[in-house]
């Protein structure tokens, strides 16, 4: 199973592909999206819609998991987050991969097991898990935890 | 020149599509896009983003007007309007039509006369601008009202 996690932000979003065989999880394949700074943010929104859905159409994950958002620094910066999130949301939708939210809380529980992590304790625990020669970027760690939880979640199912 | 104008929102979305011909300014359609109250989130998303791809596919507008918006009402609600706008924005890039964004001052400004002005008063000036038989329910309004704040923008260009 080939699940896809995402980390949507307007600026940078971070994607990792993480395959479950035989209990053991991998990273398939892990990057971010960005755009240069002087380009508009309708076509940064429009650059992450195309890369997701890229991804999807290279890889076919079966599954996409996406951190269910409740708040961000302030209003601005939601709303700018809420454009991100329903670029990938969107992606998701029309590829036919399915979409699984979980809570900030649920991930780092599943990933560090403890509901405060840092951003450092969610890298050094993703690299361990997915037994990586090096440790991702915080925007790919967030996305492929992201991931993890979700295999986490249905591995009992 | 057809003019798309958008007001999203994740429960409601208003368009209003907006010709000029000599002069003169008429309502070739509008509509809201909005599903029902059980519909997952990201499904009410998708839904809104493949509505106005169809509506740009059948009407090919060449423009589409849509309010910049720097503040909500909270986190959570800019979140959540922070999906929506980005899945008409989405769209028009998918669909080659350009976009123009407008603040909510410049619209009420350009259709009232008035940067204060009330949804009533929006509501009722469209009617009256566009010459139609009754008045428009407010989503629908405001959307007209970003596309006749447009027109208004570049009617000296």
């Amino acid at each position: 199973m080939l699940v896809l996690g995402v980390d949507p932000g307007s600026r940078i979003t971070g994607y990792g592909l993480v395959d479950k065989k035989d209990n053991l999880v991998s990273c398939v394949e892990a990057g971010v999206i960005s755009s240069p700074g002087n380009v508009p943010f309708y076509e940064r929104i429009h650059k992450i819609y195309i890369s997701m859905v890229e991804i999807m159409d290279r890889y076919q994950p079966g599954e996409m998991a996406i951190e269910d958002v409740f708040f961000a620094k302030n209003v601005k910066s939601s709303l700018k987050l809420g454009h991100a999130r329903g670029a990938a949301l969107i992606a998701a939708v029309n590829c036919g991969v399915k979409v699984f939210e979980y809570t900030p809380l649920e991930i780092k529980k599943s990933v560090v097991g403890y509901g405060r992590a840092t951003k450092e304790q969610i890298g050094a625990m993703v690299q361990v898990i997915l037994k990586h020669p090096k440790r991702f970027g915080p925007d790919i760690s967030d996305a492929l935890a992201t991931a993890i939880c979700h295999l986490n979640w249905t591995r009992f199912e």
